[in-house]
C-alpha cells in the first residue's frame, strides 16, 4: 500500500472502532487503522478486508504518514483519561490544519477543554456524538458534530455518506456549532433517552398493574401504538422484549430479569448541567433516580412492609379504554420531556455561544439513534415554522395535543396514586405543566420566607426595585 | 491591649463576621477582630465595644500576633476565591497546631482541598456550617464543624458555649467529620430547607385555589399545625409571612410579591452532589426545579394559554376535612424528603469515610437553623434506637405515621393532580414511597431494553451472573 493515501484514520478499534471504520470502507473511503496491540488491526483486515481498502498501520507515524493531507483522525477510546492520552500521542505529529475527532462520550467540559489546547496548536478538535450503537456504528449512526465550520466543511461530506438517513432520505448529520456543542446534545439525547424509557416503564406498569394486562398483551398494545403518533424504536424494541419468553423457565423474559436499571452517567451528566444552566428537567432528573433507586436493595428490603395499596385490576370491559389513556399520559409527557431537554440545549447554546439550530437536532435524531421517532419530524417542524420557539409546548400543534391528552393524562395519573403505582415521570410531566399554566405560584411565598429569615430581598408586582420588610421591627418596607 | 490575648479573631467583618464576633465577646471571650477594610472593625467596636472585650487590629500580622496559641482564626467571607485568597494571606503567618474555621457556606469539595493543604503545614482548617442567618450568628447558631478531633477539643467547648440550644439545653453543635463533612453537611440542610419551603408552598396553594381560604385563614392554619407535630420554624415563619398586609394597597403581602423564587446555589449542589452519590433526591430537585421554573418568565408567558382546568373551592363544610388532609399530605411528604436528605448524608459519609452520626446531626438541628423543628426530636430517636438504620422510612414510628397519612396524601394529590394545581413536591415523595413498595419495578423492562440496544447485559432473579439475549439472532440467552 503506498503512503498518504488514506482519506481517515479510525485508532481504537473496539467495537464501535471497528464498525465505524468498516462503514467509512464500505462507503469507499480508504481508511488507515490503528489500535495499541496491533492484533486487532490485523484481525479486522483479515476478517472484513474484503469490504473495502483498509491500510494497516503498527504505530502512530505509521498511522499518521498513511492520511492524506489535511488528516482525519477518528478517535474511538473509552471517554476520559485514554482520549487524553491518545490525543497527547497524535497532536505532536499532526499539523496544522489536520483533523482529531473524538467520537466517544466526551463530557462536553473537556471537549472544550481539548478544542481550546488543539487549536492553539492549529490542529481543529472535532467532538462528536455518535448514536445508535455497534448497529449504528456499522450501518448507519445519527452523528453530532461538533468543532470549526471549516473541519465541517472537509468532514461533512463523509459524515453525511456513513450516517443514517432518515425516511426522507436526508443524512442525520449536521455541524452541531463550535467546541462542545456536539458532545453536549449527545449527552442531552441520552438524558431524553433515559426520559423515553422511564415513561415507557410507567406505561407498562400501569397496563399490567392496573389493566390487567399480560405482557405478551402489553407487547401488542405498544405495537398498536408504533402505528401512530408514538411509533419510534424505543416502543418497537419494547414490544419486542415483553413478547420475548424466557426459554429456561417459559415464563415472561420481563419477569426473569432482575428490576434494578443500571447507568453509565450521561443521564446523570444530563440533570446536573441542567442544574448549572437553571434549566428545570424534572422528567430526566425522576429517570435518573428511578434507576438509582431501583438499585438500592438495601433501602427497598427495608420498605416491604410499608403500608399502601395494592393494585386491583379493573374489569376487561374498561381495557381497552384504560390503554388509551395511557396511551394519552405517555404522550403528553413525552412532550413535556422533550421541551425539558430542547430547552436545555438551548441554554446550553445561548451560555456557550454554540447558535445551535434546534430544528436541525431533531432532524438529525430521526435516525439512528435510540431515540428516534416520528414525532421529531414534528418537532424539527416547529423550530422549522418559529426558530425563536421559546419552548416546544407553545407550539400551536404540541399544545393542541396536549389539551386534547390532558383530560386522560390527569385521570391515569390520579389512578396511579390512588392504586399505588409509582409515576414519577407521569407525574413530574404533569406538574411541570400546570407550574406553567399556573397564573400564580407559590413562589411569592418562598420569596416573603427568604425576606424573613435572610433578608434576601423580593420584588413587587406593583413597582419596579427590590424590597425588604422589617419583619422582626415594625413590618413596614424599605427599598433594598 | 496587650498582645495575644484573644482566645479567638474574625477576619470578615460582614454582618455574619460582625454578629458572630459579637456572640463570641457577649459569652466572655476576648475577641480580635480583622476586617480588609479597617474602617468596619472600628465601627464594630464603636457601636458593640460595651458587650464584651475585644482587640481590633488592623494588619494580618497584628491580627494573628493577638491571638493566644494554638491560634483560632475565623473567617467569614464570601464562599470561593475570597476564601483561597485570606487563607494564602493567614496561613504563612501561622504556627503549626493552630486553627483555621471557614465559616461561610463552602463547597465541601473546596473544603476537602483546604484542609489537605493546610494540614501538610500542621494547620487544622475546619469547615464549618452555621446555619441561622445574621440573627443566629448574634444569638446562637446551628454549628457544624468538620475537621481533626484535635481542633474540635480545643474549640467545641467556645462554639457550644455560642450555639443555639434545643428545647432541652443541649447545645446545637457536634463534631460531624474530618475535612469537608461539616459543609457537606450544611449544604443537605439547605436542600433539606428548600425541600421544606417547596412542599409548604404547594400546601399554602392548595388551600388558597382548592380550600378556597384566605392568605389570612390560611395563615390560622399554619398556626394550627404548628401546635402538632409539623411545630417549626418555616411554618411559624409562613403564618406571619400570610398574615402581613402590604400597607401600601391594602392586600396580603404574598399577593403583591413577584411569584418568582431565587436561590444561591446550596439547593442545586445538594442535587448535583446526591446524583453523583447515587442517591435519589428528589423532593430537593423538584424544589430546586420549581424555584427555576417560576423565574423563566418567557417560559411562562409562553404558555398562558395551555389548556387545562382552573380549580374550583370547594364547599366550606367540606373546607376543615380538606385542610386536615393537606398536613397528612405535607408531613408524609416531609418524612420522605429527610428520608432523602438523610440517605445523602449517609451514602456522602460512606463516601469520604467520614462516620457522621445521623441522630447528630438531627439533633444539632433542633435549634437555630431554618429547618429547626419538633421533627427533628424524632429523627434523632430513630437514628438512636437504631444506628445502622437503613432509611428514616424503616423506623416504626415514622412508618406507622406514613401508614395513618398516605390514604389522605394519596386523595390530595390526585385532588392537585385533577384540579391542575401543581404539587411536584408532594407527587415525587409520593413515587418515590411507592417504588420504595413496590414488589416489581419496571426497571426490568428497562433492563432488556439496554440489553436489546446496547448489548448491556441483565441479571437474573433465578441465577447468578450476568447474561445477555441474542436479540438479533435466534434470541437465544448467552452468559456474558
Amino acid at each position: 500500500m503506498s503512503s498518504s493515501t488514506a482519506q481517515i484514520g479510525v485508532t481504537g478499534l473496539a467495537v464501535m472502532g471497528r464498525n465505524l471504520a468498516r462503514n467509512f470502507a464500505r462507503n469507499g473511503y480508504t481508511v488507515a487503522l490503528h489500535n495499541r496491540t496491533a492484533a486487532r488491526t490485523h484481525d479486522l483486515v483479515a476478517e472484513f478486508g474484503e469490504e473495502g481498502i483498509f491500510v494497516p498501520t503498527e504505530t502512530a507515524e505509521e498511522f499518521v504518514a498513511a492520511l492524506e493531507r489535511p488528516r482525519r483522525l477518528v478517535i474511538m477510546v473509552k471517554a476520559g483519561a485514554a482520549t487524553d492520552a491518545v490525543i497527547g500521542e497524535f497532536a505532536p505529529l499532526l499539523e496544522p490544519g489536520d483533523m482529531i475527532v473524538d467520537g466517544g462520550n466526551a463530557h462536553f467540559a473537556d471537549t472544550r477543554r481539548r478544542e481550546k489546547e488543539l487549536r492553539e496548536q492549529g490542529i481543529h478538535f472535532v467532538g462528536t456524538g455518535v448514536s445508535g450503537g455497534e448497529e449504528g456504528a456499522l450501518h448507519g449512526p445519527s452523528i453530532m458534530p461538533g468543532g470549526s465550520v471549516e473541519s465541517y466543511a472537509a468532514l461533512g461530506p463523509m459524515l453525511e455518506k456513513i450516517s443514517a438517513k432518515a425516511k426522507d432520505g436526508a443524512p442525520c448529520v449536521t455541524h452541531v456549532g463550535p467546541d462542545g456543542a456536539g458532545h453536549f446534545v449527545k449527552m442531552v439525547h441520552n438524558g431524553i433517552e433515559y426520559a423515553d424509557m422511564q415513561l415507557i416503564g410507567e406505561a407498562y406498569q400501569l397496563l399490567r398493574d392496573v389493566g390487567g394486562y399480560t405482557p405478551a398483551q402489553i407487547a401488542d398494545v405498544f405495537r398498536t401504538w408504533n402505528t401512530g403518533r408514538l411509533d419510534s424504536y424505543l416502543i418497537e424494541i419494547t414490544a419486542e422484549v415483553l413478547s420475548h419468553v424466557d426459554a429456561a423457565t417459559d415464563r415472561p423474559f420481563v419477569d426473569i430479569v432482575q428490576d434494578r436499571a443500571e447507568q453509565k452517567g450521561t443521564g446523570r451528566w444530563t440533570v446536573q448541567i441542567a442544574l448549572d444552566l437553571g434549566v428545570p428537567v424534572s422528567g430526566i432528573a425522576e429517570a435518573v433516580f428511578a434507576r438509582s433507586l431501583s438499585g438500592h436493595a438495601d433501602l427497598r428490603a427495608a420498605s416491604g412492609e410499608l403500608a399502601g395499596p395494592r393494585p386491583e385490576p379493573i374489569a376487561d370491559t374498561e381495557r381497552a379504554d384504560f390503554a388509551d389513556h395511557v396511551e394519552q399520559a405517555l404522550y403528553a409527557s413525552k412532550i413535556v420531556s422533550y421541551t425539558q431537554g430542547f430547552h436545555e440545549i438551548a441554554a446550553g447554546s445561548a451560555e456557550y455561544d454554540w447558535d445551535i439550530d434546534l430544528g436541525a437536532v431533531a432532524r438529525i435524531w430521526r435516525g439512528g439513534c435510540i431515540i428516534r421517532a416520528a414525532f421529531l419530524d414534528r418537532i424539527t417542524a416547529a423550530y422549522e415554522a418559529d426558530p425563536g420557539l421559546v419552548s416546544l409546548l407553545s407550539d400551536k400543534g404540541f399544545a393542541e395535543e396536549i389539551a386534547a391528552a390532558q383530560n386522560d393524562w390527569r385521570s391515569v395519573v390520579s389512578t396511579a396514586v390512588t392504586e399505588g403505582v409509582p409515576t414519577p415521570g407521569f407525574a413530574a410531566a404533569l406538574a411541570y405543566y400546570d407550574t406553567l399554566r399556573a397564573e400564580r405560584l407559590p413562589a411569592a411565598l418562598t420569596q416573603g420566607q427568604r425576606d424573613f429569615f435572610g433578608a434576601h430581598t423580593y420584588r413587587r408586582v406593583d413597582r419596579e426595585g427590590s424590597f425588604h420588610t422589617l419583619w422582626g421591627g415594625d413590618r413596614s418596607e424599605v427599598e433594598a
